[in-house]
């Protein structure tokens, strides 16, 4: 048994390569090297302007293939002179490693990859690893997991479950997995009415009083109650805007925002329908028109608790004292696109600083995450 | 029996002095000498940077007197090149006289001189005529017709009842006076909540909800169905504004702007307080905060129906074969100062082309206008 991989050292490895989405930065290069040298077979996935490494260890068909998804981009670092420590240093002070990526999510890959290597070379499972790492989850996201997950198809590639490695803890190591996420998508209403003077309101047909009920109507609706796995439905209406600085002119047309994140109890089809609805019956009410455009960010999607969360709680458990909680909450990440293919769980460590400035995390956790991980590989192929 | 004052001739005379509020443009000092010459004591009564001219025929305390209240200010201009006739040219073309002022209301001042001044010098009345002329209608009106009566009180000079010579006549000459007007109030609204995330709306506390609630019931509140001699109350809501472009963001604060008319069976003081206790009950029920400033630009005041506007509306009919509608509709006029000192009807030719590009009006409409007032005159004193 040779050393173990150090995943901190690679954590660091990988903080020093700038890899600001949509740059490569060196990191995929230093992931493909390592795995190639540990005995996987690794493929550049690269689409458009983003790359991507896919890379797999085992025989294709031969017992069940467990999957890990991550990504080597970063956020920009902001105002660089704010920073305490360079944001591509990779230094460690006082057990904390300081940089861009340090939670999000360079020491979820260097994790993984460090817990699959020492696995296969001391324990050969009768199965296959595999890893789609890419370059783009920080950006649009088109030619990222998506891409791989078409290469992947397109090459009789397949996962039996994936786990994520997003930072996914608000607080305290091991607290919380993520089992799915709620959707989101914004809808813009446009109310016109017919433009007047004040002192004559009936000669106008004024837009306010329809948005008002419209966004009062709204606002006061019950989408759920919650799901099995879900909070309920939440409703924010994040604008209205008319514009008019005369107060003796009733204005034509007036504007408003409303933003829905919901649970599986809804898609964005049947609330872009109740929306239209609800925006029709106020429409006749008061006799004006209302516009309304739409923009899907994600539908809800979920793995129900089941044999997936149950091993990796157990690991969690075994390697921390802590039982996660089995959330749903949060805003996107690609476990939306993985959810098609196999089921998918996000466990990884502290997020706390992530997108921030002075982005860090606790070297301690890097190897406890590294030891949970491990102990997952160990457990899925037993 | 010497020539009578020529009307028109008196109102081209009037154009020709630019006086654009609050410049007196030797409006008051032509109005001064030619009632002096016809044996008004005619007093300057100027206040601040505003020229005014109270004139009186008769002797003080013998029988009734009649008043005549109008101004010589103008409101600029604009742009003089759009002018097909000079604004302060006074030229008179196929029976219309050009000029800023013509319908607002050099011509109305003319009118009820012309008829005055014949009038005493024909048939001298057992009684007092008495004229009161500012030079700031037009402007904030502090310094105008106000200072006037200010003056008429201290010194003993009072009215039994006053005619304002403003147009008041949309379209057809004798067709409309006014007996009072609606008053005016706007209010301002801002809700302050709490600032959040849109995926987290129950962290915040987002004030669009109440304010939608809000003007939903104020914009549904019947305030009343009109009096007896008023149209009804109107409420409209002019602006709702938030200015926040993040859809992911819930803001803290949004404002809105409330405009009402208001008849007489209201007051600015109990709408205030309505307006006041519904935002209360909104900040109750969203546990939002609600501050609210008000503008009251005039209270509603009423000349009922009686005397007055019978003798005025017999005057139209004989002299024009129209009877006048008795109308509170409208903006402010100095007829709201009156109205404390007298009972006061407003009456004149066609405003139509007031405060525009080639302010106009027709000269048989002068003559007229001085007929109508030279009957009032005849028939108050008979
Ligand atoms: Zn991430
Ligand atoms: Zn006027």
């Amino acid at each position: 048994m040779t050393n173990p991989i150090d995943p901190v050292q690679l954590t660091a490895d990988l903080l020093r390569c700038p890899s600001v989405t949509p740059i490569e930065g060196g990191a995929l290069v230093l992931m493909e090297k390592l795995l190639s040298e540990a005995g996987f077979t690794c493929t550049r996935v690269d689409r458009g302007e983003v790359s991507n490494l896919f890379a797999r260890w085992g025989k294709r068909g031969n017992g069940k293939t467990f999957g890990f998804n991550g990504h080597t981009d970063v956020v920009p670092v902001g105002d660089e002179s704010a920073w305490t420590r360079g944001p591509f240093s990779g230094d460690i002070v006082d057990g904390w490693l300081w940089g861009r990526g340090a939670t999000d999510m360079k020491s979820g890959v260097a994790a993984f990859a460090a817990a699959a290597i020492d696995f296969v070379r001391d324990t050969p499972p009768d199965g296959s690893i595999v890893m789609a790492i890419t370059g783009d989850e920080e950006g649009d996201a088109v030619d990222g997991t998506v891409a791989l997950l078409d290469w992947m198809q397109a090459n009789g590639e397949r996962m039996d479950a994936c786990l994520v490695g997003e930072p996914t803890c608000p607080n305290e190591m091991g607290e919380m997995m993520k089992i799915g996420r709620r959707g989101s998508m914004t809808a813009y209403f446009t109310v016109s009415g017919k433009q007047g003077h004040s002192a004559y309101p009936h000669r106008a047909n004024n837009p306010l009083p329809p948005m008002a009920r419209l966004i009062d109507r709204l606002a006061g609706f019950e989408l759920d109650q919650g799901t099995d796995h879900f909070d309920a439905s939440t409703l924010a209406v994040t604008t209205i805007d008319t514009g008019n600085p005369a107060n003796n002119v009733i204005p034509a047309e007036t504007r408003a925002t409303v933003n829905i994140r919901f649970n599986d109890a809804h898609s964005s089809d049947s609330l872009t329908e109740w929306l239209r609805a609800e925006a029709d019956k106020v429409a006749a009410e008061f006799g004006v028109e209302i516009a309304m455009t739409t923009q899907v960010s994600g539908e809800s999607f979920i793995t129900p608790p089941g044999e997936l969360s149950d091993l990796i709680s157990a690991a969690v458990q075994a390697e921390t004292g802590v039982t996660p909680e089995l959330s749903t909450s949060g805003g996107t990440s690609d476990a939306r696109f993985v959810k098609n293919h196999c089921p998918v769980v996000e466990f990884g460590l502290v997020g706390k600083t992530m997108h921030q400035v002075d982005e860090r995390v606790e070297v301690a956790q890097i190897e406890q995450l590294k030891s949970i991980y491990s102990r997952i590989l160990r457990d899925y192929f037993a």
